[in-house]
């Protein structure tokens, strides 16, 4: 055959070793191998796929470090990253799969990948209303975060008062445009003048606000929430869930989610409000969106509705090109990214 | 009438003032006024009771400090304390009461109490077999916290592994025995010797340990739960919850009870491990028995009905006289007491 016959160069970002403080671009480095374009080896049910967009996702950082105990294995230094991705299938040994057919799942950073492990990739339905790249976002992982976190754990009602910290991040635009849809009242946090004029613009946020120019957590929530507050979607963590704590009402519920689990294995932050919990009768959920897939396709059903229909947006930080992917990722730990932080490897 | 002339000595337990460390008996005073025995004034709907037993709860604590943001107000300095007290009713003009009823609620710190908010009391049903002083401890609040944070927060399953700290204590004596009669593997943690020969001897805990000779309370659960805790009834808050927050299962759950709220005013204990929350997806909640006061009457008949069947024992650690009050209830926060604190202010 003469696809055999074709070799590529096939980049890679490579993690050099691991890490135990926030992630530096030096921690990964830029390597080109060659590959052989060819069909998987039959009964490998593996596919061969051409990379389009990478995902810089927080929980990632978890995976460069040497600790087995959580529930996703950490990378392996000396190889490709990896992480979500949409990808489009160039060979198929899997009758699930064939090529031509465009993806989401886990694969590698790096141009091209050989995915063994193909039972949770997703196929995706070509809509041209749809861009590709949500699929790591808005209809990916991220998205179905924010819906399983706010409507499995929240257990929101009408008019609550819902509080939303790293607000206009991958998940959390979605949760606030979905509380607004819920009939809550939303108010999100954000750490530059940017972000809190797209949650008040854009995302629909009823009130926002830049914490980096408050003081004092504990009082800013108070000013935003003189009531207080029932649903607290914690995205960061550290001191302001300790203030959020203190601005909960009676039988609120906090979901803990994504970088409260980064911070804290290196570099420990002590949480000293927990006393609310008892007299305010608080439930506080830590999740994962891989418990919820059962309700995955009622999700991409009712948010793709939604997008289609004008009623929610989603934005993107496109970075153009692998090489871009090691300060991408790295810029995630440093606010830098303007919403869903995704890599553009390549046009179709 | 011959008993408007009974004029009689009341002593009383009296806070002194505010206090923000931990309780000394120095903050309380004996004080003995005059009392006239005399039926309530015709409408007030009052009764005027003598006090038998009196509770001391960790709860009381956060009455004594100067912060009305609780679900509970302080207590008035100058006055005498206030807590769960069984009494006999000597007067009454109040229709669901009458002369000789024995009662249990919110009661003075004192011989005799006029009690004018009784919508909250209970009339005790008398029965041989059960003692009176049994109303404030195991078919009072703290037996009543045991059953509804163990069955509505906890949402125990037959086999599942739980840990509960404070052990022999008020509630977590109940906790364990409930546990147990459900069919799951119970260890608990206590601070004497004489302690955790009760649980395991007595109490019929599975295992129980000594935490104040364990240095690494992280390791010491791991001992005991080796396949880690699905479910723990939090007593104690600070070290331990920190330490169980280590040693939890894949969807454990964490009821958070009591004394936290009491450390954490005005000597704040950070907690560093709820990034576990997330990788293993721990519920943490916090709860008051007053939320779940519809449940009352089926726990007051299962768990009357388990002391009767010799299926749960219940250990009080009994003190004689109100002047006995203000040293029993300080120590409570040095682990004195073995059992629930209960003061006999006078037999029938």
């Amino acid at each position: 055959m003469a696809a055999q016959a074709q070799v590529v160069e096939n980049k890679q970002v490579i993690l050099k070793g691991y890490v135990d403080e926030v992630p530096k671009e030096t921690d990964m480095e830029m390597k080109v191998s060659k590959l052989e374009l060819k069909p998987p080896s039959q009964g490998s049910s593996a596919i061969l796929v051409k990379n389009l967009y990478l995902s810089c996702d927080p929980y990632m950082r978890g995976r460069m470090r040497d600790f087995h105990g959580s529930y996703i294995p950490p990378f392996v230094p000396g190889k490709a990253l990896e992480g979500f991705g949409v990808s489009k299938v160039i060979y198929s040994d899997n009758p699930n799969f064939k090529a031509g057919d465009f993806i989401s799942g886990f694969t590698g950073w790096e141009e091209y990948s050989l995915i063994l492990k193909t039972d949770q990739l997703r196929k995706i339905q070509p809509d041209d209303q749809v861009p590709l790249s949500f699929h790591v976002g808005l209809l990916g992982m991220p998205g179905f975060t924010a819906y399983a976190g706010f409507y499995e754990v929240c257990s929101p009602s009408k008019g609550e008062y819902v509080f939303v910290s790293a607000a206009s991040g991958a998940v959390g635009q979605l949760v606030g445009q979905l509380a607004k849809l819920h009939g809550c009242y939303v108010v999100g946090s954000a750490g530059s003048k940017e972000k809190v004029d797209l949650l008040k613009n854009k995302l629909g946020f009823d009130e926002a606000f830049n914490y980096k120019e408050e003081s004092d957590l504990g009082a800013a929530l108070k000013r935003y929430f003189p009531q207080g507050i029932d649903i607290y979607f914690d995205n960061v963590g550290g001191e302001m869930l300790d203030a959020a704590l203190l601005n909960m009402r009676i039988h609120g519920r906090i979901a803990i989610c994504g970088m409260v689990s980064q911070q804290s294995l290196s570099n420990p932050k002590g949480i000293y409000n927990l006393f609310c919990l008892i007299s305010k009768r608080i439930r506080m959920q830590g999740f994962l969106q891989s418990d919820y897939l059962h309700l995955y396709s009622r999700f991409l059903e009712l948010v793709s509705s939604y997008y289609k229909q004008g009623k929610i947006v989603y934005i993107e930080d496109m970075n153009e090109g692998l090489e871009s992917a090691p300060s991408a990722f790295v810029g995630l730990f440093h606010g830098k990214n303007v919403g869903k932080q995704i890599i553009r490897v390549a046009r179709e």
